[in-house]
């Protein structure tokens, strides 16, 4: 059984925006990895990306001691990986050919964890002969920066050694008892987004001033707390037994009321607009920059509060 | 037409967590207060949250020279107030009845402004003579720290000035088009916490781990930017049009798998256990005082990234 201690260089299949966010990470944390990708452009892309993240690790105060090696050869990227992160396409046929064309050159004893977000570990993984080892690891953009993998695997001990492995990278793995399309998070996005989309679609609030209520209040809160939690507080002395048992069957009402959306041409035009009236100008770049610093921030932060 | 500059004192009705709250906000801020509470012992807990939210506001650096009288008698606490926060019970029969008294005994000038969360502002307003100066003016938890003040009102000059004081004590209004039950933000929090017992009622996992998925991932990215704007820059080069474009069919995919979960009684007490357990022995005063230093760090963490 492998020592997540001895794990010193990682593969990184797939090296777009989640593969070199990954790749950053895990130099940061003083491993080196392999890094492949075969499309056209993609090495030049990849050390932009990782010398950006890399300085943003530098700001945390991460060692940033590991290197890369970037090849177009998959073979050769293999050769003496301790651990496997794949970030191939959103592809079922494909992400199944490349998981089992991976499972088949590497020894067994190395994991091989998927960034797959929409895909099910099931699917994916059933190609390969060696299923127990090759896992769901689902970060969040950018892997970096939020510390939340999602983690779904079939064989507990492997499991373990991967939250472990995610754990020395600060991360904060959540494993799941059951795999589910979507995971947890992606999931809680998208029951919200529904919501989003519907207050929009009737008018309620414009796109930004939907935002700016999520964001100056309960996505505040839920930074450093989920909603249980956030319900348990809301229950007054008698927590969060007490919350449903007073609050519950209104909270039950509000689910009966909320939308359920179509996402037809003239929402997503209404929904164009009003992203476009609040980026005012802003360009992506210019929003992915001050998003990574304000993440920063709070990150900072949080370690300064008390568990 | 009052200015807001002009106001210096404001009567905070119903002085217990959430009117204590919005008292030292105004406080923190120079404001006068005038609280009232007609409960047994309220005076005792209002001063001790003042106490504490004080301190709080003193650590964001504000001038906290306002200074507060309580009173068990509401003619008395309306005495010279320029602008009325209520926070009475969320009943509503009560609640119209209180609001048609402060509607009856004020100068038509002064705004009433009610904190309700679950109550439509057409309802509660219906006994009132003066409608148009009565609003609703709904705070998150706590007020004095969480930004979000969400306004309903039918008069834009009354709804403006309204947004203009309370973002002079440093909020973030966000003014609705139309009325919905639950306004905006306690909506996309019910939409949320729907699939969050969804995932505990199919075991998918625990509510710990629920919890820590969100305030590691979405919650984090979800302190900085609403949805919409997230799912722009989860669109690459294209922005949210390329997002909806390409992703648009796989988010109402997902939306039609999301859960309808019952709070029944076993879920309900999953969901009491599993929150026991992740509190860890943390009484809620405890789980309270990290809740908001936390919010201050992260209060001050967002005001070093520039917009």
């Amino acid at each position: 059984m492998q020592d997540i201690r001895d794990i010193e260089r990682i593969a990184v299949i797939g090296a777009g925006l989640i593969g070199s966010s990954w790749a950053a990470l895990a130099m940061g944390h003083g491993l080196n990895v392999s890094a492949y990708d075969p499309a056209p452009g993609a090495e030049e892309k990849f050390r932009h990306t990782v010398e950006r993240a890399r300085e943003q690790l530098a700001a945390l105060g991460l060692a940033n001691t590991g290197q890369y090696q970037f090849t177009n050869d998959l073979d050769e990227a293999l050769q003496g990986v301790d651990f496997v992160q794949e970030n191939g396409p959103e592809n079922e046929s494909a992400k199944r050919a490349l998981l089992s064309r991976l499972d088949a050159e590497l020894p067994p004893e190395i994991i091989i964890a998927s960034s797959t977000s929409a895909l099910l570990r099931s699917t994916i993984v059933a190609d390969c002969r060696n299923k127990r080892r090759v896992i769901v690891a689902h970060p969040f953009n950018p892997p970096h920066l939020v510390p939340l993998v999602e983690i779904v695997g079939e064989d507990e001990a492997i499991v373990d050694r991967a939250a472990a492995f995610y754990r020395s990278l600060d991360r904060r793995p959540v494993v799941l008892q059951r795999e589910m399309p979507g995971h947890v998070a992606n999931r809680l996005a998208s029951a919200l987004y529904r919501e989003a989309v519907y207050l929009v679609e009737q008018g309620v609030a414009s796109v930004a001033e939907i935002d700016a209520a999520l964001c100056n209040g309960p996505g505040l809160r839920w930074a450093l707390m989920g909603p249980h939690m956030t319900y348990h507080l809301g229950g007054g002395e008698g927590g969060i037994a007490g919350y449903l048992a007073h609050l519950g069957p209104s909270q039950v009402r509000r689910w009966q009321s909320l939308g359920t959306p179509s996402l037809d041409e003239d929402v997503q035009q209404r929904i164009i607009e009003g992203v476009a009236e609040e980026a005012a100008g802003r360009t992506i770049a210019q929003l992915e920059e001050r998003r990574d610093e304000g993440l920063l921030a709070l990150l900072r932060a949080r370690k300064l509060v008390s568990e």
